[in-house]
């Protein structure tokens, strides 16, 4: 019933990520006006983005979303940590999170394949620290500030074919596939 | 035009104040399934509010929403201040701004009133500076960790008329007073 959804995205690098790991062929479309409703939770955050785009297109949709929380946070930024980045970037997180002894974090992402009537959510996690300062060029956004369980460097430190292969979008799209299956 | 609308709100004391100073008998109405979009300004976030109240309502409309910037971090938390204290508390908001010198601040209250046409925001800003502890009983949220600009307390450790005369909501209310006038 949910095999043929649009992936809501803008970025083509997530379409053909998706595409590999579900093994299906997906169909991409952008939809302007869509917004994120106010709130730390990625769970929270897709289900809406998920209705909405339904309720725009009339068609199963899938959505995605990503957040980094730190555990000493209590969950935030979490979906949030866009407007971190945007307003005190990735320099100003670690400055704001220097006063708190436990420097581990979160990874997340969430991926939600809505037709109207069933909403399956899948959640990849991976957990690790932050770094002590911006660490990398590769990647984006936080990526430079977080050090998965298990390696020495930063996701920014890693190519994108090494972060892929064990980020929490790989994580999530594996489980993903399970949903579906 | 826009003389009658209904307040968006579920908070009493709220109605009774914007009824006080807009010198009108306001009706007020609580909307379910109202949200914020994620954004930590707050005329981005009642713009939103109001365009949503009005769809649902079909009837003029006025929503309110405010927030505190810390100056140093770039507009951050704004509008989104409520996550912070639901997740790390004023006391965590206060240990993550130890490491910044600059510890001004700026609470900010922002009114729409929309009638599915002209929509009106009016705005009210008080500066002030964050205290190094949490500092009186009164209020909520975060007003014990603002002491507005001129004073010694803070919002909480003011009585509410105190508050209420100098507040950046009452600024606001003022602002749209002449807005409507």
């Amino acid at each position: 019933m949910l095999s043929q959804f649009k992936f809501v995205t803008g970025n083509p690098n997530k379409v053909r990520e998706a595409s590999e790991i579900l093994d299906l062929t997906l169909e991409s479309v952008q939809v302007d006006g869509l917004f994120e409703v106010q709130s730390p939770d990625l769970d929270i955050v897709v289900r809406h983005k998920a209705e909405q785009a339904f309720s725009i297109l009339q068609c199963p949709v899938m959505v995605e979303d990503s957040g980094l929380v730190f555990n000493a946070w209590n969950g935030l930024p979490g979906a949030l940590v866009k407007w971190f980045e945007e307003t005190v970037s990735c320099d100003g997180m670690l400055k704001m999170i220097e006063g708190f002894d436990d420097r581990s974090a979160t990874a997340i992402c969430c991926f939600a394949v809505y037709d109207g009537k069933d909403m399956k959510i899948a959640r990849g996690e991976v957990n690790g620290t932050l770094s002590s300062s911006i660490r990398g060029n590769s990647g984006f956004g936080w990526d430079v500030i977080f050090i998965p369980e298990g390696y020495e460097q930063t996701y920014g430190e890693m190519s994108p074919n090494e972060k892929n292969a064990i980020s929490h979008r790989k994580r999530a799209l594996d489980q993903l596939k399970q949903e579906l299956s």
